[in-house]
């Protein structure tokens, strides 16, 4: 049995336990979690001890001392309607009191709008939270305001559930000088009293995503991506200096979009972020460097404050950090905090938490399961992009009491190793280069269609299924932006585009798809011989009789009502290398409506409705592919994740880049069983992804068939001479 | 038994069986079918004697010897990408050449677009039916052609589906003046040639709809209101004399749409629409002062060639018509036929025709259900509105062998005198006034969301039911356009106003919703103590936040991935007057996707998703009411026609303008059972709209309950003292 990569929670009260788990887990560092200490002497249970850091909040102390430096947002009033000419709107309205405070010294920074007509209202009072002005009767009005924050977000949920009764964490922002200096003595400070703290786990930097509650003290915005407290004055201040660009509340309160990651962002939008990421990289750098002054290192909770320092940022690695820990969700966000460039260690923090809402009595196998649940689906993407290290939160001590439990992560934590052993520096096989295209591009890699993270939204999971299903899949995975291809064309190492999304967001492009150079740059591509794959309403931009943009290219266009007029024969459901073998009826998610084929398209699956019989104009085409010249296109309504559907995408993307024969090697037959190939290492390793016995033809790299056999969950290594 | 108001199909070969089944059914008229002749001294069987009638059709000497004034029609050629600089498009490709031929003595009316950039390609030329010209690669192009009409399209059907070798009918056009000075001589001569008739049954008049074949011979498009075949270059020329208005193909193509009903109309079609109907009427005008001349009945067939000709247009009372007769699909069609104005005579043909594909042996019980489905549905119309007379189509002959059918004709055609008696004249007990808003208001008064008349289509048929369903209320309905309500305001007189449809559409209204005048208007309208009930897409016009322009009015929008951030917690379904004693699952057709309330409206029904349990952010909503100030709003997501959601409709009409106390007046509480009220008569019906017995309570007027019991299909009146 092999030792380390693996991170446990411990507290002051569990020490001997923490060292038998230690050594069964084969664990080389502790953390603590909320609301426990750390043993005195760590190091004598781990060579590594973490230790959570926060930079601007939890020194109420200078939070009291400096209100005006308080971290900023824009928020929207609730919109209202005017019965008469005259309306008050209290800014307050649906928010929490104890959250925010209406910011009065900078009221040259707030808007009011007629939202009936877009018009900016220039004249106005404020009475007390209230805003009052004349307006017209039976139009809807808005104030954007700006407000102080007086309670860091991220602690409001756990106080509320839990009735805690202590101080309210405030927050300060480094923009202003004064805190910019403090936090840095502060983190001196913190270090001095901390010597055997080796690993400073910030949770996280400056400026934490949006996150606003309600006047009941529930959930009213969340954003994981969301600008919104880096609504400070200084901050706009410099920027203004820097670019000339005065940005007013509107910019950020966008017509009550807050600049959602689903809005194609906005050029000013865009440049703001940029700034944003320049200073709050250039700040950490200066902690990061106190950190290693002191012999330590500097690791990033990729969750709360993270605005600003995104890894796939371009300011990013000017941080200078030695590690990220995040939580892993699945395969996702094991690919989104694996690859994170410009770090030694990737850490990914494993489900389930040790929290008694898992851990209690009679309730062991469920935890068993959720915890087979993560691995099952970290797995299939450690095995293309491994993390350095894994961990668990929550309280050891609640964990320890269930021996089913404890034991399957001693399991767990040994494959986590080997899998690592193989995997780090291998480049796994790949039999295609997949770009995912949207107008984000690599700044969002694996984070597209996400809003709260992790969080399930029925808009969005059957999309966040094709990169769910992508992350283990034997293929390259690349994220590129419309601007990207208009402005440098199209990789050449690029195999397979895939758009995906709702119509009109940055997912699948809007009026992007107006310009004709990106449309005519991915027909020409397409048609040379590569593929590009449609999920939901790709390439959507509704002109005239067409609503995809590609539709040529796909082979399906979408009705939306102007060309019902025009016959659609196309309904018949053909057979295809991409189906055969797999088991209708296919979950499309949520699916698509109104889709239907154009003439020489081919129809793999298509929905008819038994409402009417009919051979023309009806049915609503799910799956359908189309040779385009020498490319061919693939249109999907929609695809969450499933064993099958991961099956399915791989073989339409060998499809798409007329890859068929590819299929066969390193293989298993079986949709249950993947198959990764390490050619430096001459290995091979197949995983059973079902929680019960399979058996699969294996395909060798060159084809060759045999049988084999698989325990449930099973991870079989296979090392050739 | 009663006689009258019925009309029959007849030939020469059965006279005596005519005679017998006119007595039988008291048939006062009779009329000919396709491919028979009428009887000799036809008086003899009926007092009243039809003929089909062909204004621009069937006379193939004409046709043949003035070629150059055949029909004219703008097509757009399939589009096709170019992979190079050059390209060259067949206009023909996927169009029947015995249907039309290209035009190339106008072929300054024809243009070329780039249809990735919208912009005309101005240089190109023509070779054969060939449109060469020099492009950029990977841009798709189309050819805006005008061609003749070599072969009237309603033949060609027929003539194709039964392999008939006769010659195909030219047609001619009377926008020019050798062809409308012929059309007059020969009506005169053929009306000397049959003295016999007294209804000339024109069918119909100038202009067909849109419909056009592909090169297999099947129907390429359809649309019964296209003016496709109005592309004429005299007609064009006097338009652009009088207007000043130059139209070119685009505007008849339109982007490939081909001004499709579903689109928001544009000024210069709308005007062109005008000025065919003027030309239309007063060519018209003088064939039908012949006929009247000649002592002879003009009766229009609302059906074929009637562009221009649109009943509920300004000018259509010029024709002088006497009569009109359509045939009736539903309650929809009789109410389209039955509010005609400035006609006396709305005859209604009912089904099955008489055909083969019907009346064959072993079929007779389907034939009987078919006829009892079309009179239930007609039934509930008739009893606002009532037509006429009734008639049948096809060859009795086929029919008179199956006595089942000919005895529940008979029955039926005494319930339609019964129904006449009584209603005609009556003003039925109207609980409610319903305007129907949409783009093009009265004059496509119950003809919203038609493509093809009477044929299904999915993506309209859960618009289509909340006609279907106003057909047989006790309400009034009008139809008022957005230009009325933006110019007039409200008429004081409507309670309830229903906005239907799919986004973007001319029935939703797309970008008239950023109009503020109609905005504020229905607010203040709604909150002075108004119903809006919105259904589908109501008021989309998405901007910002906000998808539905009145969601504040309707309590509702539609989640179009911009505010996934923000929180929805009003998933709860609570109860209500409009669902109570309603069975759940409620019928919402093809309902729609991501509609959530917004916090003060009342969720009445919301499907969630079996897939995640959450208590925010999940369902979407399928019904929801919202008190709006003093007036209501209500949403539906779509609403077939079913006899539940006929009863649904009527509550939701009545609690959006509360009017709820009205229900149990007049009333049947079993939704299987409807009630309509003649006050002058003192006399109420009852109809049993199912195949079973029922047994309802019987609400009078005075709100007085009674147990009643019907026979199945039963209509009973009662009169009281």
């Amino acid at each position: 049995m092999s030792h380390g990569r693996v991170t446990i929670p411990t507290d002051d009260t569990f020490v001997e336990e923490t060292k038998q788990i230690a050594k069964l887990w084969g664990a080389d560092a502790i953390r603590d979690c909320d609301g426990v200490e750390l043993p005195k002497n760590p190091k004598d249970i781990a060579k590594k001890v973490y230790k959570t850091y926060f930079v601007v909040r939890g020194d109420n102390e200078w939070g009291r001392k400096h209100r005006e430096e308080a971290h900023r947002i824009f928020l929207e009033s609730n919109r209202v309607t005017s019965m008469t000419s005259k309306i008050s709107i209290d800014v307050m309205n649906g928010y929490l009191q104890d959250q925010i405070a209406p910011d009065l010294d900078n009221l040259d920074r707030w808007q009011v709008f007629d939202r009936t007509t877009g018009k900016e209202i220039k004249k106005w009072n404020i009475d007390n939270h209230n805003v009052v002005f004349e307006c017209e009767p039976f139009h809807e009005y808005s104030v954007d305001f700006m407000a102080r924050m007086t309670w860091h977000p991220v602690q409001i949920y756990n106080y509320l559930t839990n009735n805690w009764t202590c101080e309210k964490q405030l927050c300060y922002d480094p923009a202003y000088p004064n805190t910019r200096k403090y936090i840095k003595e502060y983190l001196q400070k913190w270090l001095d009293e901390n010597p055997d703290i080796n690993v400073v786990r910030f949770t996280t930097f400056l400026y934490n995503f949006g996150l606003v509650f309600n006047n009941e003290g529930k959930e009213r915005m969340v954003d994981w991506f969301g600008y919104h407290e880096t609504a400070s004055v200084p901050l706009l201040e410099m920027f203004e200096k820097e670019t000339g660009i005065h940005l007013v509340a509107e910019d950020f309160i966008d017509d009550g979009c807050y600049n959602s990651p689903f809005r194609l962002p906005r050029e000013n939008y865009k440049k703001y972020m940029r700034f944003v990421m320049k200073f709050v990289s250039s700040t950490m750098k200066e902690l990061v460097d106190i950190v290693h002054k002191n012999g330590r290192e500097a690791m990033m909770f990729l969750g709360d404050d993270w605005i600003g320092s995104e890894p796939y940022g371009e300011y990013f690695k000017e941080i200078g950090l030695d590690s990220v820990v995040g939580s892993v969700g699945g395969g996702v966000t094991v690919r989104m905090l694996a690859e994170i460039p410009h770090v030694k260690i990737h850490e990914g923090r494993f489900l389930p938490y040790f929290f008694p809402d898992t851990f209690f009595p009679g309730n062991e196998d469920n935890a068993v399961a959720e915890l087979n649940k993560n691995w099952n689906t970290a797995r299939r993407a450690l095995l293309r992009c491994p993390l350095d290290r894994m961990g668990f939160g929550g309280y050891l001590s609640l964990a320890v009491k269930y021996p089913k439990f404890v034991s399957r992560v001693t399991e767990i934590c040994e494959e986590f190793r080997n899998i690592y052993d193989v995997c780090e520096g291998a480049k796994p096989y790949a039999k295609a280069k997949v770009a995912i295209l949207n107008a984000w591009g690599d700044l969002r890699s694996w984070q597209s269609h996400m809003v709260a993270h992790e969080l399930w939204y029925q808009q969005i999971y059957s999309y966040q299924g094709i990169l769910e299903i992508l992350s283990g899949l034997p293929v390259d995975v690349s994220f590129i932006s419309f601007d990207d291809i208009i402005n440098k064309g199209i990789n050449k190492d690029i195999d397979v585009i895939i758009n995906v999304g709702d119509e009109q967001t940055a997912f699948s492009g809007g009026e992007f798809w107006n310009n004709e150079k990106l449309i005519s740059t991915i027909r020409k591509w397409v048609s040379d011989g590569h593929g590009f794959i449609g999920v939901g309403q790709p390439t959507s931009c509704i002109k005239g009789s067409r609503t995809f943009a590609l539709s040529d290219v796909l082979g399906v266009d979408q009705e939306k009502g102007f060309t019902l007029s025009q016959d659609k024969y196309n309904i018949t459901k053909k057979s295809n290398f991409i189906t055969n073998g797999l088991s209708f009826p296919i979950d499309y998610g949520e699916g698509m409506k109104n889709i239907y084929a154009l003439e020489n398209a081919d129809v793999l699956d298509i929905i008819i409705s038994d409402r009417f019989k009919r051979n023309v104009n009806v049915g609503e085409v799910m799956l359908a592919s189309n040779n385009y010249y020498n490319g061919r296109g693939v249109y999907i309504a929609g695809l969450p994740y499933s064993r099958q559907n991961a099956r399915l995408l791989y073989k339409a993307i060998l499809y798409a880049c007329k890859k068929e024969t590819e299929l066969e090697k390193a293989y298993c037959s079986n949709i249950n069983v993947e198959c990764n190939y390490y050619s430096n290492k001459n290995t091979y390793v197949i995983i059973n992804n079902s929680n019960s016995k399979e058996t699969t033809f294996f395909y060798d790299i060159n084809g060759n068939k045999t049988d084999i056999n698989l325990a449930p969950l099973e991870t079989k290594w296979i090392k050739c001479e």
